[in-house]
């Protein structure tokens, strides 16, 4: 790897980071009681760590530019994303920790707009920061903020698995995709996004995933950041060693993120999503665990497809003329600094 | 604040940091089971768990620059920084996360230089990396490589704080200090550290605490980070309500680090150690921890100086020459990127 380079595809959550980080922490052993690194999940779990209870703990480093957009800024979404990777394991956030790096000659008041966005989305979720740190960089050196979070979830239970969805399983999403990708995505374009009226859908999922969990059921659960639905659904398809089969004419996504998927060239499938959740379900919870979001006001939650045994790896989708497409793993460069 | 900005003062670990953290997250409330961001310790304390073990866990930004030095790189500093923090409040690291954000165009052999250091200093300490997230920024809007990690220990009995230090305690510190500091200070004046005779002391102070709770009698320990010993003084008095007399010529020193500091004009006392810890403890075993240090290969520990209950908050410092100099905490800038 001598004179190779990093590029902006190791970047996007897709199959060249994936293969980055897996040769990097090759040295890495697991003990036998942590659900770690080999997993690759949204969260690590250390599992009976007392009282029967398994820990949870995950950390995101926001970077997101532009800093403040449609829907959320760099604080909610360094917040969310981090209680999303807890939240989807099943487990409920109680604990977070910051670790703002900041550029020389930031406004305090946008620090203060951001650190009370993130500790507001922080609070919401019944979670509290208990210790952080704090860095400035000389003028030029960073662009503006980056905010690293770690939240520690608490769990009693099994954990929640990208390996265990089953033949059988149905998916659901809990509302429309792509809608964070496409407003990042326009700005790059130099597009404003507000006219093209897109808005993040930055957002806890916890309340998605109790309500799920109180009617049970759920094999496997992932929010859709990186690399979005298709990156998603290929990592819980291979690591359960399941086909997923979805039906395009199902996927619930806004006309507004469509309209500038088709003006960009994108498929909206690989936007990401920052307070969407893929379940991976019973079929025979599938129905309740609907209408159980649709009644909460998740009213475009959907189910999307279901699980099957052959063709094992694989994310297929009957399009809406009625032929079928593999969905491949997100490869290449996407949209930088989406989150 | 509207019209403030953020300096590298806000950066340095002193006074302007201290207040602006306090300011931004006045509204976290700490539940009663925490040691949480009131304490501002080196990390939080999650009380009584489960099996009557309490969990540490603290996190940190590495940004140093340069990323290579001698004793060190940015991989090694990341992992240490967060280890120590946990390992000073006396609890045993096992796991860790890390959060690496890295620019377009990065090599990959320094890459993997780094993250294997790192790898290398969690395996010597025992704690294992189960989780992590890996962002790409393009080509200058970051420079180079950030690595935030967080540390997660476990602790049967009581946490050590800042806040325990007594009278009559004695104040030992492990080795010489400000070596890390003076690296980076004589890089960033066009020095080059190796041909001064200076080499970080980036290391575990784990193996220290651990010497020093089998004897015990640990009353407060930190390791002196930025703002060095004068800060962590400074730090333990006021959070105590005690003050703190060190002597001058107890103090370790190396000869290097004393004479860039003259040359520089730059207080040895306020420079960055990343591999030391500052004791306070029970008069009655500070020689038996004193000497087990010395056994152990720790050559240049010292008894610094004692605790006492008038002034409270206050460090004052003997002086070589037999007058009293009251030591300030941190203010303003000193060297930025220094961690």
């Amino acid at each position: 790897m001598n004179d190779r380079r990093i590029t902006l595809a190791h970047g996007t959550g897709g199959k060249e980071m994936q293969d980055l980080i897996k040769y990097m922490f090759s040295s890495v052993i697991t003990p036998k009681n942590v659900i770690g690194l080999e997993a690759m999940d949204d969260a690590a779990v250390i599992l009976n760590s007392g009282n029967n209870e398994h820990i949870v703990i995950a950390t995101d480093s926001a970077t997101v530019d532009p800093i403040f957009f449609p829907g959320g800024n760099i604080g909610t979404l360094a917040a969310f994303g981090s209680i999303n990777d807890v939240a989807v394991i099943g487990a409920d956030p109680l604990f977070a920790l910051d670790a703002i790096v900041v550029e020389e000659g930031f406004t305090l008041s946008d620090l203060e707009k951001i650190i009370t966005s993130m500790l507001d989305a922080f609070n919401k979720n019944n979670v509290t920061v208990i210790a952080g740190d704090f860095k400035v960089m000389p003028e030029g050196q960073v662009d503006r903020i980056i905010i690293t979070t770690t939240v520690i979830g608490f769990l009693n239970g099994d954990p929640i698995l990208d390996s265990k969805a089953r033949p059988g399983d149905k998916v659901i999403v809990s509302g429309p995709i792509g809608d964070h990708g496409a407003v990042i995505t326009a700005y790059r374009y130099g597009l404003d996004p507000e006219k093209e009226g897109l808005s993040s859908d930055c957002a806890s999922v916890l309340p998605i995933m109790r309500i799920a969990r109180a009617i049970g059921g759920i094999h496997a659960a992932k929010d859709p950041t990186r690399g979005g639905l298709a990156m998603a659904l290929n990592e819980i398809a291979e690591k359960s060693g399941v086909s997923i089969w979805i039906r395009e004419d199902e996927i619930p996504i806004r006309e507004s993120v469509r309209v500038i998927s088709e003006l960009l060239g994108i498929d909206p499938l690989y936007l990401a999503c920052e307070g969407r959740v893929v379940l991976v379900v019973d079929p025979e919870r599938a129905e309740s665990i609907l209408d159980a979001l649709h009644s909460a006001g998740y009213i475009d939650a959907r189910i999307i497809g279901e699980v099957r045994k052959e063709r094992p790896g694989y994310v297929i989708m009957e399009t809406e003329v009625g032929g079928y497409r593999i969905v491949e793993e997100l490869r290449g460069e996407l949209t930088p600094r989406i989150c």
